[in-house]
This record gives structure tokens, sequence and C-alpha cells, in this order.
């Protein structure tokens, strides 16, 4: 193919790496200027494809770029829109074709999770069929890991160290205090349809019995009196219970534990995190003293405690969908393939987007404990090396230096377009 | 004064950084051993002493003692417990004194806040009449930062840090989704009087108008209107909001917003932290989409970003407990003095237990902006070099590694006290 330029956007709930992925391309683009031209990002994700705002990111100093790789969140805007089927919005493609045909534009990077691999496959086929061929690659993110054919999600290492430092230390706490003070405390973690982020805290355990107590994760229905009983006995033996509940945790009937709630004195529904709706539950049938907290996105922008596997594997799936781009494969994801647990030990493989989209992986069963409050150790084994290596971002003044980018819009070549 | 053993207590809510006060006083005993004998540390605080339950810290190794430097949380458990006035309860504080005796303990070192720098100073007063004289020294440590007579209390600076940190980084996660998704998030911090923790959050602003865009402090009474007016605005200028808040905020009545609530469409109170009930008061009456976060312990035990300068305070205040101890002083604490801002230079100072006792320093009038949505600059001169410098703790599979200690007990020679 001949020079042409490339476009790329974040799609969907944005990581403390999701950048470090965009730092990937961007710079691997750089160095194939032969074949590359200009590399437009979105201004809000694919919003900025159909809106026509396209961000130059040539006008980006290479150190405004490098910084990138340490900077949380969406550096040009995400958004949370996803494109219906070909059959319901048709025009919406259409003008994704058009927007590409009037820029030139023949490379789609598409860094987002499995709506957003739908999306790139379903664009590089109607590409091909109005005569427009454009190379579509996505780029796996999400902090819930449930994308299938990679052996882990670029986000998900983050979230998870976050979670199991926060509940190691957390935990310290509580014990310390437990003599006379708080005896049961509960931290609510991101995942409402597979508890991987739950699992990762259980990373803080140094030996069998060691706190978190209890993760309720919504591959295990919810059960209030096998529940209980479990904190009641933990505190009993230890003094102190450190629970662990996934924002998904739900009853066999598939209703969130958080939606259910329970009643306070005077009949009324307590609304609100599962985790206040958990600690209150235990201090109504047990009298614990509680303390609960909702880490909500302070987890998944928590650039400061980022696992370094997973900032390496954000930034190797960047490069690689240049690489994909440039080596003509087209409608691939780069993947994560596992090697060796321990060394750990990975290296990136390729899966196509019509496989990717629109498919969610949970936990397995073999990774949950036979009571259904833990993981087992080949769920460990698995999750272990995710959270490996610290990679700080520099500071100043005692705070994290992240970038923010020009963020410079093209000229308009279209109409505009109602979305 | 001949050799004699010293008594070492961790009173009331943990810290980040209160081991780094023990680390101080254990390592410089240590340097001592011709003054100071044994150095015992209380089990659970001054129930320790109480129930005599003295943890020998000289069987722990020279590593061990350092690795205190670098963990959070109580490493010889910590209590809420008040002693009663000396006219109410004042066999506990013979007890205390019997303990003492039978210990052959002559230095008496309390790590908390202003309540336990009361209780050092009685037990000081009443060894003196009892003739049992006792070395009483107390060593500042709360996250609130409301302890009168010291330019700051070791705990605050690294609470702010994490504060600072996160809203820094969910900022930009809220910034980044705002055009399709969350415009208004809100982040609980603990403060239940003063706004010491809220206020550090402003420290995230690189620039005027940049976020957090309100903080609510306990000092500031809440105007609903008015606040809800200052969210509109700015999510009409910004695209997003983003709001710290004081667990201790209040109306003018006195009445906590937490408290408060506001109703849910059936009409029921909604109770849980202050972050969902001002959250969930934007969404009705402005609509905005929101995320709330309570960090909660997350945040005082959050040693992996603690604040250079408060680990570096922190241990002083504990080394110079000793020395003050040795040179004769008697009912004092170390303080830290400040001398200059910019440059940020300080040093150990002193003051009376009696003064430093049961006194609330808030938040001073002029360190809160005149709309009292936000902090001043003297506020901010203030504050800035309390999260200088990280102290980063080392890190084994990917998580960082504190100590446990033995935590061996000595042999009891009373008889059991009923508190």
């Amino acid at each position: 193919m001949a020079r042409a330029n490339a476009f790329y956007a974040q799609s969907g709930g944005v990581t403390a790496v999701i950048n470090a992925s965009a730092c990937g391309v961007i710079e691997t683009a750089r160095q194939h200027k032969d074949r590359i031209g200009k590399l437009y990002a979105g201004r809000n994700g694919i919003l900025g494809a159909l809106n026509e705002e396209l961000i130059d990111t040539g006008r980006e100093s290479a150190q405004s770029i490098a910084g990138l790789r340490s900077t949380p969140s969406g550096a040009f805007g995400s958004c949370r829109y996803k494109l219906k089927s070909l059959q319901e919005n048709r025009r919406e493609y259409e003008r994704l074709i058009q927007v590409f045909q009037a820029h030139d534009i023949r490379y789609f990077f598409y860094n987002g999770g499995g709506d957003s691999q739908d999306t790139a496959n379903k664009v590089a086929q109607l590409g091909s069929s109005l005569g427009y061929p454009i190379t579509c690659i996505g780029i796996p993110k999400t902090v819930d890991n449930d994308l299938p054919l990679t052996d882990c999600c670029p986000g998900f290492g983050s979230v998870a160290k976050y979670v199991a430092v926060s509940t190691r230390e957390a935990a310290l706490d509580v014990a310390s205090m437990s003599e006379t003070s708080t005896k049961v405390f509960v931290l609510e973690t991101m995942g409402r349809h597979a508890g991987w982020i739950a699992a990762a805290a259980a990373l803080a355990q140094e030996g069998p019995g060691e706190p978190p107590h209890i993760i309720l994760l919504p591959e295990v229905p919810f059960q209030r009196r096998r529940f209980l009983a479990k904190v009641k006995k933990t505190v009993e033996r230890c003094g102190y219970c450190v629970i662990v509940v996934s924002e998904g945790a739900q009853y066999a009937n598939g209703r969130f534990v958080a939606e259910a709630g329970t009643s306070d004195a005077f009949g009324h529904t307590q609304l609100g995190g599962v985790a206040p709706t958990i600690a209150n539950m235990v201090k109504e049938k047990l009298g614990y003293k509680f303390h609960w907290a909702v880490a909500d996105y302070l987890q998944r922008a928590a650039r400061h405690i980022a696992s370094g596997t997973d900032v390496a594997q954000a930034y190797a799936v960047g490069k690689a969908a240049v690489e994909f781009a440039l080596a003509g494969k087209n409608a691939v994801m780069p993947t994560i393939v596992r090697k060796s647990d321990k060394p750990y030990r990975w290296a990136i493989g390729e899966a196509p987007l019509a496989r990717v989209a629109n498919k969610e992986r949970k936990m397995p069963k073999r990774f949950i404990s036979a009571d259904g409050f833990g993981i087992t150790t080949a769920a460990r084994r698995y999750l272990a090396p995710l959270i490996e290596g610290e990679d700080y971002p520099s500071y100043r003044n005692g705070l994290p230096q992240y970038v923010r980018l020009k963020n410079q819009l093209v000229a308009k070549k279209l109409p505009p377009f109602r979305i």
C-alpha cells in the first residue's frame, strides 16, 4: 500500500494504561513515515470520526508522546458510544468511510473492549464492499479482563495491582484496630459481569487464612446466610474480617446485591453501592462495627501504582497494531500470549476480530475456590504475574506529572453529520 | 536517672506512618542501652498497659524494626480507648503506674492525637504524686492534622498526598469520558471535624479552574442551592465537575450532610456516606450522570504513596521523643516547626502536653476561599510541602513488603485488671 494516513481512537471506560497503547501506536507510526503519513486521533473516541473531529497527533512533541506511557485516562477523550448493527444504522458506518476517505485514512486502530472490536471488524468489511479498503486493527483494552483469545487485557493488571495493594494496606489497618474498633471492612471493586478484579485482591494474601477473608464474585450466586456465617466465623477466629466485593455480585436470580439492599431501622430500602449494602447487612445481623470503601474510578485511574507488566503489554499491543497493519494484516487484534507462568514470559499473538467481538470471558470455575469465597492456586498462578513490576510516573511538587496534549483539530472537509 | 525500661503505645486511628514513629523510638532507644533497658510496646495500645500485655520489642531484629519505617498501620495494635478523667476513674491511672512499676518502666511514650496527649499528661502528674515519677513524652499522630502547637501532624502529609494524587487521576478519567458518560464525580475523604484532608485535594490543581472544582469542608456550612448552582455552572463551563467532600461536611445547624441525605423516588431516606448523598442530590436536581468514591481506610493506610516529608517527620518525632526523655524533659511533645515554605525547611520543637491536650485545630478562615468551595494561596503554601517527596516501600511479587513483628509478650507480674 502507498503512503496513507491513519486514525486511532480510544473507546469505552479508560484505564491507567490505555495511553501507553496510544504511545505505542504513535511512536511506532512515527518510525514508519514512508508508509504512514498523518496519524489522527479521534476527539472523544469514535465520535471524533463521526463528527470529523480529528486531532493531529503530529503536532505533539516526542516528549509529550513519550509521556503518554505514564499518563492515565484517555488523552484524546474516549466515549461510551456503540455503533448499532450495519442493518440498523448503516449510515454511521458509511460516514466513517466518508471521513476516512476525505482525509486519506487507510489505517484504523481502535483501542477498546469487545464492542469496539466488533465495530472495527464491521468497518473493515464495509470499506471493502464500498470500494474503499481500510486496514482495521483492534487494540485490546479493558480493566474487566473479559476479552476472549488473549491471555489478559491491558488495563487489568494495573487495576488488579491497585486492588491487591489497597487490600493489603487496609487489612493491616483493620487488624491493628480490631480489638476495640472496626471488625469488618468491605472494599467494593469494579467488575459488573466478571469477577477478575475482585479476585485479584486475593494476591494480598501472604498465606492461608490471611485477608481478604471473603471475596464475593459475580460468578458465584450470593447467599446471605452462608456469607454471614462465614463473616462470623472469621471474626471469631481472626478478630476481624476483610471482604472484597465485586460491584456485580448477585443473587441466584440475577438480581444485583447492590439493588437488593437491606432495610434500615425504619424499613426503608437502602440504595447505593454494594459495599455499604453488604456492610449494613453484617451490622444488622451480627452487630460488628464496620467500615467500607468504594474505590470506583480511583482504581482504574491509579497510574501511580500501575503494574509494570501491564504498562509493557499496553505499549506492546499498540506497537504491534501498527506493525500488523504495515505487514498487510487486517481485521485482527494483537493478543497477549502466555509462554510461562514462572518465570513469567509472554509474547504478542493475534486474533481475528470476528472471533473477539462481543464475547465475555468470565472467571472459569477452576479459578474459584470450593466454598466460592476465594480463588484457587490455578487462579493465583494466572493472576500473580500480571501485577508484577512497578512503573512509577515522574513526580513534581509531590504529584505525578501527567502529560496534557494540545489536541489540535484539523480542518473539516465534510458537511456536519447528525448522530 | 539510672537505667530503666520504657513503654511505647500507639493510640487511636492508625496511619501510613505511625510505625515510622515507632521505628524512630525503637532505633533511638537501642542506641542508648545504658539509659533505656527494655523497650516494651503495648499490645493494642494503652490496653496493653492496663492488661499488662507488654510486647518485648527487643525480640525483633534490627531489620524488622527498620522495616517499620515503611509499613502502614499499627504494628503493635492500636485502640480507641480514652481514659476517663482522674476524678472519674482514678483506678485506671493507678493501674498504669502499677504496671509501670512492676516492670521498672520509667519512660512512657504515647503516640496519638489530642486525647492521648491528655492521658500522657495525667500519667506524668499522677506518677509524681504517687511517688513513682515517670517521664511521659507524647508523640503526635493524626491524619486529621488537628493538633495545636505543631505546624502539622505526622500521618496527615501522606493522606493529603493520597487524596491529591487520587483526585488528579480520577479527574483525568472523568474529563476523558465526560462527553458521553460521567459528568460529576464525587470523592469522599476523611475529616469529621476539620477539613484539612479534603482541602489537600486542591493540590491536584495545576491552574485556576482546574479540578477539583468544588471542595466541601466541615468549616463551611453546606448550602444545597449554592452548591448545586456551582455544579451546574462548572459542568456548563468545563464539561464535567469534580467534587471532593469531607465526611464531616455539615449544614449550618450542625447536621451532617451524610445524615441528612436526600430521598429516593419512593420518598425513602438514603443512608450511607456523604459522597453518595451528594451525588444523588446532583442527579436528582441536575440530572447529570455521576460516579462516587469513598476511600475510607484506603487513604490512611496508603503507605505505597506516602509523602517523603511525612515519613521523615514521623520518624523524627519518634526519635526526638526518646532524646527529650533522655534529656530529662517531661510532659512534653515534639512538634514540627516550619522554618520556611519555599524551600521547605522544618525542625523539631516542643510543646507542653498540658497545652496540646484535647484541643482541635480547624482550618483557619484565611485558608478558605471567598466562595467557600476551595482554598486560598496561603493554604496552598502551607499544604504543598507536606506532600513532597516519594518514599516507596520495597516490593516483592508486585506487592509492597510490609513487616510483621513477632510481638512476643513478656510474663505478667500482676493480677488481672478488669477494665
